[in-house]
């Protein structure tokens, strides 16, 4: 059996988690398999070389961003197969260069295209236990890349899919994806299975547990993943294409306080103008979520939308900069606001979802400011202190808790 | 003209020295010059990096070694373009892959066997400043490779045989090469120029300021080096291959603490022990230095030598082992001996040099215990606690001190 083991830059932080780790590994070799094992920079190093390179120069190119930020995987994989030297097991680390894995040429966020496979499977005959460098790789310039947030997720996938291999395990700080944050909802359930689609929404939605570029190559190349701890020893949850006949009606309740809520307001009511206003942010690399467009006074119109914290400030910008453009008045941001969705493939053929939600938030007193659907997901727009509680009421409310 | 500079780890320490590095090159740049950098990795980082492996496993492969240590280069290649770039010059790091940089494949050891000088020459013409990552190579297997002590050196003098460089500048913490340690004969004088066999004969003499294997190598494709502080600004010493027609008769002294005496007592006095002993040393790669022997009692004799001290337990260890083969009795160990030598391209054709050397320790009350004579060196061995009296007095017999 192949089997591709991913870990974070955690669960590698020192001496006893290397070797915590190593261990684990070596559980799977010495049964006889071969191991391909994915790893990030350890505990702080990224941050550490990134406040490095902002000390030179507080704007670097992402070219060279990525030249430094290589080395923090490169010390990772090096280490791992100094410890598995040292219990007594042959082991190869590999940089992206040496495995070769092809990216786009976008520097900080770039996409693998391609892995060269040849190496690997050498290494692999030869009995070796081989460490690969997360994400990390090289384009067409011969240039390092990297693969932007949870970029070894990512690269463990590929390797998966490129490996024909016959599982991949992602391992994290938790036990697996729960119905909701266990921080949160103590009660959360863990989850056995959840798939593709539902990963997706929950990634994307704020469970940090997959990144969800992860997800979409899992799903792309069918490439089975368990999520589970590099702590604990205990069965994850499987995320996979199709889960058990029965399907659940909701997996989980999932919150994201990274969240802004931009308006546009006063905007003439003609056409065209809520393209323009998207387009431009499209244009400047900027994701909308949930999009709301009321009826303000004198026949103008209120636009109203959600963006990720981090981009809040500059979509103002952008928008003020072309307001006259726009026809708008003036743009608010609030940032006090947070979402909290319900997620799960059951819910496309039960209409009761949606309302037994508004409901469960109803009697807990929660005020909805916006509203946004997809076909296996809700998720409404709340006030940011009223989060936890909502999303109790709504885990409740669909009986999502550990029996 | 194109110019190879190279800076050491502690040129590059911290911001300010990198700044301070970043505008010496820019000052070449500007006067439209080519410019190459070959770089160290940053002040303490690679003693952290061999601590960090030898925390993991105390005796790591020199593979994965390797591995670990080529990230500080990398590093420090990748800030120092970030600071060209903050002084707004367009600026490119490349490591031993990028570059390629192709070796040997003896791990921690390797030597230069050809450098593909494409990406370099292209980048050049795009007028950008290319800074190359020293100390490491690449080897048939695919794999990082280190050029073990002053490695970056050799970097730098085998890029600028390969670019056809018309000057190879090597940056350090002295302003050149110097009559002798001016730490230790104040009134030491800096040279301006010094020929390779006298460099090579210094370096390898404990003259900490090149390493000799950078200096065969500028020997062998005839690259004219020059040493001067990456600090001050300076004329440095020019290393070349025939200096100014009235030759000094001494270039200098040099003197080597790290040095051990070893003897074998008592071995059988007939043909081939001899042979055999030191055929033994050279198949575990130690390098033997003077060698001394003399008439034992009863008919035997004994052999001393010395070796680094790095290397004096292996050697006791080894002929401890073999001592019936050597037919020898028992072997001592001697580690407080110092070497002190004198080195000039003109002793070839003096015959009084020995005897200015040896009567100066005389006068100074110094016990010879080896010498050791080449055409362009003397060399003797004498107490470790006399090794500063020594270089005075050889030094000032030699009328070398600054006018």
């Amino acid at each position: 059996m192949l089997i591709v083991k991913k870990f974070g830059g955690s669960s590698v932080a020192d001496k006893e988690r290397v070797y915590n780790v190593a261990n684990r590994i070596l559980e799977d070799y010495k049964k006889g398999n071969d191991v391909v094992v994915v790893l990030s920079a350890q505990g702080k190093t990224t941050d550490q070389l990134i406040a490095k390179a902002k000390e030179i120069n507080p704007n670097p190119s992402r070219r060279e961003m990525d030249m430094l930020l290589t080395t923090g995987e490169q010390i990772s994989v090096a280490l791992m197969a100094m410890a598995l030297e040292k219990l007594g097991v042959p082991a190869v680390s590999l940089n992206a260069f040496q495995v070769a894995m092809h990216t786009t040429s976008v520097y900080s966020n770039a996409r693998i295209k391609r892995i060269d496979t040849e190496r690997i499977t050498t290494e692999l005959e030869n009995k070796k236990i081989v460490i690969i460098t997360g994400f990390q790789g090289v384009n067409k310039f011969d240039d390092y890349t990297t693969l932007g947030r949870g970029g070894s997720d990512t690269t463990a996938v590929a390797l998966a899919a490129a490996l024909h291999a016959d599982a991949c395990e992602i391992y994290t700080d938790v036990e697996g994806v729960y119905t909701a944050d266990p921080r949160v909802v103590p009660n959360a359930r863990k989850l056995e299975e959840i798939s593709y689609d539902e990963m997706l929404e929950l990634a994307t939605l704020g469970a940090k547990v997959l990144h969800n570029r992860s997800v979409e190559l899992a799903k792309k190349y069918n490439v089975q993943l368990v999520v589970l701890s590099s702590l604990v020893v205990a069965d994850g949850t499987i995320v996979k294409e199709e889960t058990k006949v029965e399907k659940m009606l909701v997996s989980g309740v999932a919150a994201d306080k990274n969240t802004t809520r931009i308006a546009v307001m006063g905007v003439k009511d003609e056409p065209g103008i809520a393209f323009k206003l998207f387009s431009l942010l499209a244009k400047n690399n900027i994701n909308v979520d949930i999009i709301l467009q009321s009826i303000g006074r004198d026949g103008t119109k209120d636009i109203s939308f959600t963006v990720a914290s981090d981009f809040a400030a500059e979509a103002k910008q952008i928008i003020e900069a072309n307001l006259a453009r726009l026809s708008g008045e003036k743009v608010t941001v609030e940032d006090n606001v947070a979402k909290v969705s319900v997620v799960g493939a059951g819910m496309q053929t039960n209409a009761g979802v949606a309302a037994t939600m508004f409901e469960a938030l109803y009697d807990a007193g929660i005020n909805i400011k916006m509203i946004s659907t997809s076909e296996i997901k809700i998720t409404v727009l709340i006030d940011e202190k009223d989060v936890n509680e909502a999303t109790q009421a709504v885990h409740e409310a669909f009986k999502l808790a550990r029996k």
